[in-house]
Protein backbone atom coordinates (compact mmCIF):
# COMPACT_ATOMS: atom_id res chain seq x y z
CA UNK A 1 0.00 0.00 0.00
CA UNK A 2 2.88 2.52 1.04
CA UNK A 3 3.93 2.88 -2.26
CA UNK A 4 0.88 3.70 -3.53
CA UNK A 5 1.68 8.00 -3.72
CA UNK A 6 -0.30 9.25 -6.60
CA UNK A 7 -3.97 9.33 -7.38
CA UNK A 8 -5.92 10.72 -10.13
CA UNK A 9 -9.68 11.59 -10.07
CA UNK A 10 -11.86 12.20 -12.96
CA UNK A 11 -15.25 13.56 -12.03
CA UNK A 12 -17.74 12.24 -14.39
CA UNK A 13 -20.87 14.02 -14.56
CA UNK A 14 -23.48 11.84 -17.02
CA UNK A 15 -25.96 12.75 -18.78
CA UNK A 16 -29.09 10.18 -17.89
CA UNK A 17 -29.76 8.59 -20.84
CA UNK A 18 -25.72 7.99 -21.47
CA UNK A 19 -25.36 6.24 -17.77
CA UNK A 20 -25.99 2.76 -19.18
CA UNK A 21 -23.61 3.23 -21.90
CA UNK A 22 -21.26 4.60 -19.99
CA UNK A 23 -21.12 1.77 -17.64
CA UNK A 24 -21.05 -0.54 -19.77
CA UNK A 25 -17.50 0.67 -21.48
CA UNK A 26 -16.15 0.30 -18.09
CA UNK A 27 -17.61 -3.22 -17.67
CA UNK A 28 -15.54 -4.18 -20.80
CA UNK A 29 -12.95 -1.70 -20.64
CA UNK A 30 -9.71 -2.31 -23.18
CA UNK A 31 -6.96 -2.48 -20.25
CA UNK A 32 -4.88 -0.69 -21.74
CA UNK A 33 -4.17 1.80 -18.62
CA UNK A 34 -3.11 -1.75 -16.88
CA UNK A 35 0.34 -2.28 -19.29
CA UNK A 36 1.42 0.92 -18.12
CA UNK A 37 4.70 1.59 -15.77
CA UNK A 38 4.11 2.75 -12.15
CA UNK A 39 0.38 1.70 -12.38
CA UNK A 40 -1.38 0.09 -9.38
CA UNK A 41 -4.94 -0.36 -9.82
CA UNK A 42 -8.23 1.53 -10.52
CA UNK A 43 -11.68 1.74 -9.72
CA UNK A 44 -14.73 2.97 -11.31
CA UNK A 45 -17.42 4.62 -7.95
CA UNK A 46 -21.04 4.66 -8.96
CA UNK A 47 -22.69 7.03 -6.97
CA UNK A 48 -25.48 5.89 -4.84
CA UNK A 49 -27.18 9.90 -5.21
CA UNK A 50 -28.45 8.93 -8.63
CA UNK A 51 -27.31 12.70 -9.98
CA UNK A 52 -23.86 12.71 -8.52
CA UNK A 53 -20.54 12.01 -10.26
CA UNK A 54 -19.07 8.65 -11.33
CA UNK A 55 -15.67 8.69 -10.14
CA UNK A 56 -13.16 7.21 -12.19
CA UNK A 57 -10.09 6.97 -9.53
CA UNK A 58 -5.81 5.54 -10.77
CA UNK A 59 -3.35 5.19 -8.45
CA UNK A 60 0.28 5.25 -9.49
CA UNK A 61 3.74 5.23 -8.24
CA UNK A 62 3.98 8.69 -9.32
CA UNK A 63 2.71 11.63 -10.89
CA UNK A 64 4.96 11.31 -13.64
CA UNK A 65 4.37 7.82 -14.63
CA UNK A 66 0.75 9.38 -14.31
CA UNK A 67 1.48 11.80 -17.09
CA UNK A 68 3.41 9.34 -19.16
CA UNK A 69 0.07 7.64 -19.76
CA UNK A 70 -1.70 10.61 -20.93
CA UNK A 71 0.48 10.87 -23.32
CA UNK A 72 0.74 7.34 -24.11
CA UNK A 73 -0.88 5.71 -27.41
CA UNK A 74 -2.19 3.30 -24.56
CA UNK A 75 -4.19 6.84 -23.72
CA UNK A 76 -6.13 7.10 -27.21
CA UNK A 77 -6.75 3.31 -27.18
CA UNK A 78 -8.34 2.87 -23.91
CA UNK A 79 -10.74 5.69 -24.43
CA UNK A 80 -11.35 5.12 -27.77
CA UNK A 81 -15.41 4.49 -27.65
CA UNK A 82 -15.83 7.25 -25.30
CA UNK A 83 -14.07 9.60 -27.50
CA UNK A 84 -15.94 8.51 -30.37
CA UNK A 85 -19.73 9.22 -28.31
CA UNK A 86 -18.17 12.67 -27.64
CA UNK A 87 -17.72 12.93 -31.19
CA UNK A 88 -20.13 11.79 -32.45
CA UNK A 89 -22.69 13.82 -30.45
CA UNK A 90 -20.81 16.87 -31.68
CA UNK A 91 -20.88 15.74 -35.10
CA UNK A 92 -24.68 15.94 -34.65
CA UNK A 93 -24.96 19.41 -33.06
CA UNK A 94 -25.77 17.82 -29.52
CA UNK A 95 -24.61 18.74 -25.80
CA UNK A 96 -22.03 15.95 -24.82
CA UNK A 97 -22.89 12.52 -23.24
CA UNK A 98 -20.75 13.46 -20.25
CA UNK A 99 -18.52 16.30 -18.66
CA UNK A 100 -15.64 15.76 -16.86
CA UNK A 101 -13.37 17.33 -14.15
CA UNK A 102 -10.35 16.50 -13.38
CA UNK A 103 -8.51 16.21 -10.02
CA UNK A 104 -5.15 15.01 -8.87
CA UNK A 105 -3.95 13.84 -5.04
CA UNK A 106 -1.41 12.73 -3.48
CA UNK A 107 -2.27 9.59 -0.82
CA UNK A 108 -0.86 11.21 2.90
CA UNK A 109 -2.03 8.37 4.90
CA UNK A 110 -3.71 4.48 4.34
CA UNK B 1 -10.43 -6.35 -5.38
CA UNK B 2 -13.54 -7.82 -7.01
CA UNK B 3 -15.16 -8.12 -2.99
CA UNK B 4 -14.57 -4.46 -2.42
CA UNK B 5 -17.80 -3.75 -2.94
CA UNK B 6 -18.93 -0.63 -1.50
CA UNK B 7 -16.94 3.36 -0.38
CA UNK B 8 -17.96 6.20 1.41
CA UNK B 9 -15.64 9.14 0.75
CA UNK B 10 -15.80 12.36 2.96
CA UNK B 11 -15.15 15.36 1.14
CA UNK B 12 -13.28 17.57 3.98
CA UNK B 13 -12.60 21.49 3.62
CA UNK B 14 -9.61 22.50 5.41
CA UNK B 15 -9.57 25.64 7.23
CA UNK B 16 -5.60 27.10 6.14
CA UNK B 17 -4.48 26.73 9.75
CA UNK B 18 -5.68 23.51 10.17
CA UNK B 19 -4.28 21.89 7.77
CA UNK B 20 -0.70 21.04 9.10
CA UNK B 21 -3.09 19.68 12.08
CA UNK B 22 -5.55 17.99 10.24
CA UNK B 23 -3.02 15.37 8.53
CA UNK B 24 -1.24 14.73 11.97
CA UNK B 25 -4.08 13.63 12.93
CA UNK B 26 -4.14 11.32 10.29
CA UNK B 27 -0.54 10.68 10.22
CA UNK B 28 -1.46 9.13 14.10
CA UNK B 29 -4.94 7.81 13.50
CA UNK B 30 -5.92 5.63 15.84
CA UNK B 31 -6.82 2.78 13.29
CA UNK B 32 -9.91 1.96 15.13
CA UNK B 33 -11.53 1.88 11.94
CA UNK B 34 -9.12 -2.03 10.59
CA UNK B 35 -10.72 -3.65 13.23
CA UNK B 36 -13.90 -3.26 11.93
CA UNK B 37 -15.84 -6.52 10.04
CA UNK B 38 -16.25 -5.90 6.58
CA UNK B 39 -13.53 -3.23 6.44
CA UNK B 40 -10.71 -3.64 3.39
CA UNK B 41 -8.90 -0.66 3.69
CA UNK B 42 -8.55 3.57 3.33
CA UNK B 43 -7.00 5.80 1.58
CA UNK B 44 -6.67 9.94 2.83
CA UNK B 45 -5.71 12.19 -0.70
CA UNK B 46 -4.65 15.45 -0.10
CA UNK B 47 -5.38 17.58 -3.29
CA UNK B 48 -2.42 19.54 -5.26
CA UNK B 49 -4.39 21.93 -5.43
CA UNK B 50 -4.18 23.76 -2.56
CA UNK B 51 -8.10 25.30 -2.01
CA UNK B 52 -9.25 21.27 -2.84
CA UNK B 53 -10.82 19.12 -0.48
CA UNK B 54 -9.00 16.45 1.23
CA UNK B 55 -10.92 12.82 0.43
CA UNK B 56 -11.12 10.21 3.05
CA UNK B 57 -11.95 6.65 1.62
CA UNK B 58 -13.25 3.74 3.20
CA UNK B 59 -13.55 0.35 1.53
CA UNK B 60 -16.34 -2.08 2.66
CA UNK B 61 -17.57 -5.20 1.65
CA UNK B 62 -21.23 -4.29 2.05
CA UNK B 63 -23.02 -0.83 2.95
CA UNK B 64 -24.31 -2.56 5.88
CA UNK B 65 -20.83 -3.14 7.10
CA UNK B 66 -19.78 0.58 6.93
CA UNK B 67 -23.17 1.69 8.60
CA UNK B 68 -22.07 -0.44 11.47
CA UNK B 69 -18.74 1.41 11.69
CA UNK B 70 -20.79 5.22 11.92
CA UNK B 71 -22.92 3.51 15.08
CA UNK B 72 -20.08 1.30 16.86
CA UNK B 73 -17.66 2.71 19.71
CA UNK B 74 -14.57 2.17 17.03
CA UNK B 75 -16.28 5.57 15.60
CA UNK B 76 -16.28 7.18 18.02
CA UNK B 77 -12.26 6.45 19.45
CA UNK B 78 -11.44 6.55 15.78
CA UNK B 79 -12.65 10.77 15.74
CA UNK B 80 -11.66 11.83 19.13
CA UNK B 81 -9.56 14.27 18.71
CA UNK B 82 -10.88 15.54 15.01
CA UNK B 83 -14.50 15.92 17.40
CA UNK B 84 -12.48 17.34 20.36
CA UNK B 85 -10.88 20.77 18.10
CA UNK B 86 -14.75 20.73 16.87
CA UNK B 87 -15.97 21.04 20.01
CA UNK B 88 -13.23 23.61 21.08
CA UNK B 89 -14.00 25.77 18.31
CA UNK B 90 -17.51 25.85 19.12
CA UNK B 91 -16.96 26.70 22.67
CA UNK B 92 -14.35 29.36 21.51
CA UNK B 93 -17.81 31.22 19.48
CA UNK B 94 -15.23 30.03 16.28
CA UNK B 95 -15.71 28.44 12.78
CA UNK B 96 -15.55 24.57 12.62
CA UNK B 97 -11.27 24.01 11.54
CA UNK B 98 -13.35 21.71 8.83
CA UNK B 99 -16.67 20.79 7.40
CA UNK B 100 -17.39 17.49 5.17
CA UNK B 101 -19.57 15.98 2.72
CA UNK B 102 -19.99 12.78 2.55
CA UNK B 103 -20.97 10.37 0.23
CA UNK B 104 -21.42 6.58 -1.15
CA UNK B 105 -20.41 4.53 -3.92
CA UNK B 106 -20.76 0.94 -5.54
CA UNK B 107 -17.43 0.05 -7.06
CA UNK B 108 -18.60 -1.33 -10.64
CA UNK B 109 -15.28 -2.07 -12.74
CA UNK B 110 -11.70 -2.19 -11.43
Amino acid sequence: MSQKKFVAINYIQCNDDYRERFEQLFATRAHAIDRMPGFYEMHVLKPSDENGNYLIMSFWESEEHFKAWTNSPEFIEGHKRGFADIAKAKAEGKEPPMKSTFKTYTVIAN
